[in-house]
């Protein structure tokens, strides 16, 4: 499939962008893949390092993710959530059984010593895993989020409060001073990377993030590969999660354009869902060329198929 | 039952100590016991702050506790073990699903400032346990063992290396600067103590770590309160653990008189078993009042019995 002759790099948040990931993973061998997760929304929970969008990511490639659900593990069972909530213990977190030893686990390797990249990879390996995901960095980095409830930590605002506080702003704490992960930042600059794909990810808490990263937008535009995102909003709305809301309490347009505004700097191709092909003046305008797909990945099949047409639009940006 | 005028303290370890507790709380109203566990066996792992003892104890005395195997949860499930045995995480010290939320609660708990006394008081009335719960001290104190595969922390010795190595000696890391629980020490010193039972738990790991925190041997022996002791090695065994494989190879007789001897400065009387009663003698000749009883605790009603009769020889030794 692939005449790319490096490595496709995906940035990626959870839920949508695990979708993508998958499509990828089954359309691409592992040595052409590489993806980097976002991190920002990683937060330590009854002693836990807790990584939900690496997690999301690496259950949905190993096919043990629940996708009713959205999250977590299917078939799972909840005997510890339910001695938790007998205890008084906090609750809204839904910390499966098998779930959680993912978490014990990445906690137990982190205090002896490893890094987030390493634990990543020996977890991969135990599921099955073959794609090498990455997180985004080593370093700890949290997305805050500036809301109508005050200041408010993403699992806060994202689980706890369901997403209801309105947002005003927000930022990556610790960004400034993270080291983006070593590995995607050499194969960027020593022209590892054919192409660049932005998954069709929460452009403010899980792309944001990664290229708030020290040099990461730099090493983007620097690395020679078309940059291709895949617009999270189809026809004014996101598939799942709070990036319409956002958008619109920050004050965009809720469209496709406004999601290739945010990228425009880096953007070389924008993928949009064939319902919004209205929208491609308004995206070309930002001198971003722009192919329409069905982009609503509702089986493996439709995964597997937009990870090709990415791919195909990408290599049309090469030369 | 009770014509003591103050409490009764227990001095306690794990499984044996625990039982006896048992019989305690169902012979005695909350208000008139006190019940001080050993911590020193209380290590992190996977994070998480771990407290054997105290658990053992809190789920005996809520009836929760599996009594074939002699620790943890009645018919606990172990999914999250399972998951972390795929993941190539440690596996030696058992966790059941329904255990972890305790030691994550526990964990939450400390991490948010509040001492392991406040945690054990919050843990206890969940459960539904309503005899007071003490941890020895709400400072860190851990047990080490010098064993003929180098220094061992207790956890490792007793659940990992299964009491194989050989041991020759141990001391508590942390003791000496350790605060013993202030409660405990408030009640000894103003006479709100009426009596003082070392429950049948391992001498060296299990009482010692207590009798070792500042000021506790005097507090006991300033007290005026009588102490009993019940022994834990019977006809030259200990019901459980690794008291009488210690004993040995630290260089004492695997008797009652020897571990009469270990505590013959604070000891007023010492409970043995019916089947030790030519070791009276030996004891008595230490200046320590000795009672005959059935002491395996096979049946609650054993248990409670066994806590009659301490407590009827506690009460004989007042005079």
């Amino acid at each position: 499939m692939s005449q790319f002759k490096g490595k496709l790099l995906l940035l990626c948040g959870g839920v949508g962008g695990a979708k993508l990931a998958l499509g990828f993973s089954r359309v691409l061998p592992p040595e052409q893949l590489l993806v980097a997760v976002n991190t920002a929304d990683d937060f330590e929970h009854y002693g836990l390092s807790i990584s939900p969008d690496l997690d999301t990511v690496m259950y949905t490639l190993a096919g043990l993710n629940d996708s009713e659900r959205g999250w977590g593990m299917a078939g799972e069972s909840w005997h510890c959530m339910e001695s938790l909530a007998r205890l008084g213990g906090e609750t809204w977190f839904r910390l499966g059984d098998r779930d959680l030893a993912t978490h014990l686990e990445r906690t137990r390797r982190l205090r002896r010593g490893e890094t987030l990249t390493q634990v990543t990879r020996s977890l991969c390996s135990h599921f099955g895993v073959r794609t090498p995901l990455l997180p985004m960095s080593d370093d700890p980095v949290a997305t805050m989020l500036r809301t109508s409830q005050g200041e408010l930590a993403f699992q806060d605002y994202f689980v706890r409060e369901q997403c209801v506080p309105a947002i005003s702003g927000y930022f990556f704490c610790g960004a400034e001073s993270a080291r983006p992960q070593p590995e995607m930042m050499r194969l960027l600059s020593e022209g590892g990377i054919s192409a660049v794909v932005i998954c069709p990810s929460n452009p403010f808490v899980s792309i944001e993030p990664i290229l708030a990263l020290p040099g990461v937008r730099d090493a983007l535009r620097d690395s020679g590969a078309p940059v291709v995102a895949v617009s999270p909003i189809i026809a004014g709305r996101a598939v799942k999660g709070p990036s319409a809301k956002m958008m619109a309490e920050l004050g965009y347009e809720v469209t496709p354009a406004a999601v290739a505004g945010l990228y425009r700097d880096l953007l070389d191709g924008f993928v949009i869902d064939k319902s919004d092909r209205a929208q491609v003046g308004s995206i070309e305008a930002l001198g971003v060329a722009t192919a329409c797909e069905r982009t609503l990945m509702r089986s493996l099949d439709d995964r597997m198929d937009l990870a090709c047409r990415v791919m195909q639009f990408a290599r049309s940006l090469i030369d």
